[in-house]
C-alpha cells in the first residue's frame, strides 16, 4: 500500500513511560495569568470566583480519572496526584500531561460563564500547561504537598499585606514593596494588625490553605506513619479479585469527590482518610 | 524559612528537552471519540461541522503560536510541526505538548456552540491528549506528513464505501465489512460507482485530503529541493539583526492564516510555499 | 576565540539523571561470551577459573565505588546496587553505567593471566556491556536480586544436568536437549542422581548460588521488616555531620569486602547484614 | 516457575534508544587521569607513549565496530562517530556507551605494557567514563569534531607555552600561569619563540591536532558541499541489495583502519575522503 514507504516515521516516537511504584504528580500552570487577571479584572489578592472555577475544573479531572487519589491547588495553579499502582496510560508522560491538562482546560472553558457570568471570555482563550514528575515515597510526596501548601501561605501572607498597604493603606505598589522587604511572617502579620485591624488567621481559609481535592469516606482513627511504611513497603499494583476490583470500582463511583481548604502538612488529614495513600476505598457515609 | 525543608521535593522533576535543530511534531487526538461521535450525533462517514470545529480550534493554536509553520488535520487528530530552529519553551516536550493540547482543546469547548448550535455540551467533555516527535530532516517530515495525508485517503475511501452500503445499500455493519473485506481502493471506487454512481473523486476534498492550515503569503516559483537541501544543512537558528527578527514578526502578524484542503504529499505545495519550511515570511498579498 | 562558533554543540548534550531516592542497580553482560567460551576453551557448565575473574574484578568495581552497597554475579553477567541515596556523578546514568563498565572490563582483562596462565588473551579482546535500571522500594530491590539468584538456580539444574548426559552419559546435544525438554527441577534432580549418581545439592554453592559481594561488619540480630520499612521511607540522604561521614568512611575503608556464595532470596541474609540497605557501616570485626 | 514472582522487575527497565537518523558521537574521557599522569609519571606537557596507547586503543574500537565512522582523540578524551543511519544494538544509548567504553578500555589495559614496557600497572586501573550525542546535521557534527580540534590547538598551545616557562625558563607553575594570564595565541607563540627558540609551528602534529582515525580509500575530488546536503537530505537507512551489503562488508573489512594527525576542520579533509559521511566504501588501494 501507499502508505507503507511513509510508515517508517513511526520509529521516531519514543517512549516515555514514567518509572513504576512512584507516585505521579501531574502539576498544570495557567499560562500568563498575570495578563489574564488584568483582563478579566480578578480582584485582588484572592479572586474567589477564579479559585471557585479552578475548584470546579480540577473536581472535573479528579472524578473523570479516578486514579487521580488527590488534587491541591492554590492561584493558578493545580497538582493532580496518580497512585503509585497507577497504570493509566502504560504511566507514558505525554499522555497523563496532556488528558489532565485537557480535561481541565475543557472544564475551564465550559463553566466560565458559571463563574464569571458578565465577564465572557475572548480571545486569546486562557489556558495551561502541564509537566509530571515521580516521587518514590510517601514522604517524598506529602512533602512536595506541603511544599505547596507552605508556599500558598507564604505568598498568600505577603499578597495580603501588600494589597492591604495599597487598597486600605493608599500606598502605590513601589511603597508597599519596599515597606515589605525583609519583613518576617510576624511583621507582616503585625502590620496588618496594627495598621488595618486585620486578623490573618481570620481571612477565608480558601485563600489561606489553598483548595485539597478528594474522595470522601467515613474518618476512620488510623496510625499514619504505620500506613505510609506499609503503602511504601508495596512493591507492585496489589493483586485483587475481579470481584474486589468491581466493589471498590462501585464504592468509588459512589464517592463524592469533595473540595475543602484545610491543612495537609500536618499528621491528621493522612491519618484519618487512610484511602488517599492506600487507595483502598473508605466506607461511603450513609445518605443523610 | 519553613517552606525550605520540603524545596528538596524539586530535584525530583526531571527536563525532557528535546534535541535542537530537529522539526517537532506535535500530534493531538480526540479522547474516545467512537463514543463522543455516538453521544452528539455526528454525521456518517464525516461530519462537517466537527471538522469546521477541528480545524477552528487549529487555526487558533497555529495563530497563538507563530513557531508553528503548518498543521495538517483529520478526523479527529491534528499534527502541528514546529520549526527545527525553534526555541519555545525550550523544547521541553511537556510544555509543547499542554500547552498545544490546551490550547486546541479550550477553542474546541468554546467554539463548540458555534458550530453546534442546538447540541449543547454535556459532561463528560469532550478532550484530546497529544505527544511530541522529532524528525531530524525535511524528508523525515513531509514523509511523515505524507503518511497522516495517506492514511487520510485509506481510511476515508473505506469509510465512504462502507457507509454508503449500510446508509444507501441497506446492509448492516458486518454485511458491509465483509464486502469490503479485501478488496482494494480500485475495487471500493467500483462499488461505489457501480451501486451508488458515487464518483469518489467528486467527494469534497475536506473529506478526501484532510485539512492543511499556514500562514498564506504570495505563491512563488521555487525548487523545493534546493530549498530542502539548504535547509537540512541550517545547523542553527539563523542569527538574524534584531531590526529583521522585528520586520519578520510583523510579516507574520500580518499573514492571513488559512485552512486549505488540499495534496501535501507531491513537491508543488512545499515548491510554491517555502517560507512553510524556510520560516522566512513570504510577501504579504496586497488587500484587494 | 575560534572555538565559540562551535561551542553551540554542546546544548546537543541531554541530561539522564536517574529519579532520586531510588535503588539504582548497573547490570553488565558479557558480549559474546559464547564465542569466548569456545575460543578460551571454558569447562562446561560451569568454569570455575572463569567465575573466579568476575568475582575478582566485581571485587574491584565494590572496592573502588563505596556507593556500591552489594553485587551479585552469575555465568558473564554482573549487577552492582548503589544506594537509593547515592549521588555519584548526580546520578547521570551514562556515567554510573559506564565508569562500572570500564573499572569491571580494566579489571577483568588485567587480571587475566592470574586465572588463566596458561591462556593469553587475543583480539578482539572480551568486552561487557551495561545498563542502568531504579527500583524505587526495598522490595523492588530484593526481589531484583532474588529474580537473578532464582534464574541462575534454574539454569544451572538445567545445564548440570545437559552436560551430565553429554559428558558422562553419551548424548549429543540434541539428545541432551530432547531429553530434559519439558523436565520440572525434579526430574533434572532425579536424572542427575540415578544415572550420574550426583546430589544436585551437593554441587558447589559457587555454581547453585552465584556470588555476592559486599562490606563485611559483624553479623547483628536484626527484624529486616521492620528496617525495610523505615528505609523504604527515607525521603533523602540522610543529613550527617562531617565528623560522622568521616568516621562512616573510615570504618567503610576499614571493611573487608567479600565474595560469598549464599541465599540472597531469603530474609536471613538481609536481617544479619542490616548495613546493605541503610548505609550505616556495622562493628568491623577485631583482626583474629 | 518460582522465578515467575520476581519477573516483574523486568518492567522497570526503561529504554533509551537514540533518534533515528541522526549522527552518534560517543565521547569517552579518562577518569582522574591528573593523577593517573602524576602516579606513572606521564611527560609534560604531552607525553607520546601515553598519546599512542590512546590512539591503538582507539583503532581497536573502530576496528571492531564497523558501524563507526571517524574517531578523534586528543589528550585523555576520544570522540566516535556512528553513521547517521547505524542501527547498531536498536541505537540504545547505554549498549552504545557502555561498548565503547568497555572496548577501548580493554584495549587500554591490554595495550599498556606495550607502551610503558617499564612501568607496570597498579590499582587503582585508569578507567574512562563515557556519554553519547545526537547531533542532526553534517554541519552539526563537523562543528563538534571542529570543537574538539579547536579545543586541542587552543589547549597545547596554552601548555606548550606553559611548561616551557617552568622546564626551560625556570618559573613555577604560579609564575607561569601569571606570565601566560590574558594573553592572546600570538602573545603565547611570541613568548615561545622569543625566550625559548621554540616555533609552535614546528611542534609535532600530533600535539597541535591530536588524532583522527578511520579507514582509508582512495582520496578522490569530491565537493563537500554538494556530497554533505545530500546526505543531510536522507531519511532512512540506504536499501541496498544483500549482494552490494556483502560487498561494501568486504571492502570495509580489507581497508586499513588508519591514525592521522591532521586538519579535519577546513573542508579539504572531507571533500577527499567522502566514504566517511556517506557510509559507501569507497576505492581500497592496490597493495604496493
Amino acid at each position: 500500500m501507499a502508505n507503507s514507504r511513509f510508515e517508517y516515521v513511526r520509529n521516531f516516537e519514543q517512549t516515555d513511560s514514567l518509572l513504576p511504584n512512584t507516585w505521579i504528580v501531574v502539576r498544570i500552570d495557567g499560562r500568563a495569568f498575570t495578563k489574564m487577571c488584568a483582563k478579566y479584572g480578578f480582584e485582588k489578592p484572592n479572586d474567589r470566583r477564579a479559585l471557585n472555577l479552578m475548584n470546579a475544573a480540577a473536581k472535573a479531572v479528579v472524578t473523570d480519572l479516578p486514579e487521580s487519589m488527590i488534587a491541591y491547588g492554590v492561584s493558578d495553579e493545580y497538582s493532580f496526584v496518580f497512585h503509585k499502582s497507577c497504570n493509566l496510560f502504560e504511566r507514558r508522560a505525554s499522555k497523563l500531561v496532556s488528558t489532565v491538562v485537557s480535561t481541565f482546560t475543557a472544564n475551564y472553558v465550559y463553566s466560565w460563564p458559571t463563574y464569571f457570568p458578565d465577564t465572557p471570555l475572548s480571545f486569546p482563550l486562557p489556558t495551561f500547561d502541564g509537566r509530571a514528575v515521580c516521587y518514590p515515597s510517601v514522604q517524598n510526596l506529602r512533602d512536595y504537598l506541603s511544599w505547596r501548601q507552605a508556599d500558598c501561605h507564604i505568598n498568600n501572607l505577603y499578597n495580603t499585606a501588600f494589597w492591604s498597604l495599597i487598597q486600605l493603606g493608599g500606598l502605590d505598589s513601589k511603597e508597599a514593596q519596599r515597606t515589605l522587604a525583609g519583613t518576617l511572617a510576624a511583621d507582616k502579620n503585625e502590620i496588618l494588625f496594627s495598621r488595618f485591624h486585620i486578623n490573618y488567621n481570620n481571612e477565608p481559609e480558601i485563600f489561606r490553605k489553598g483548595s485539597v481535592i478528594f474522595r470522601d469516606y467515613e474518618l476512620v482513627d488510623s496510625e499514619c506513619q504505620a500506613a505510609a511504611l506499609e503503602i511504601d513497603s508495596l512493591a507492585e499494583p496489589m493483586r485483587q479479585s475481579k470481584s474486589q476490583l468491581e466493589k471498590d470500582k462501585k464504592k468509588r463511583a459512589k464517592a463524592r469527590v469533595v473540595v475543602e481548604h484545610m491543612d495537609i502538612i500536618k499528621d491528621e488529614f493522612w491519618d484519618q482518610r487512610p484511602w488517599i495513600l492506600s487507595n483502598r476505598p473508605g466506607k461511603v457515609p450513609k445518605e443523610p
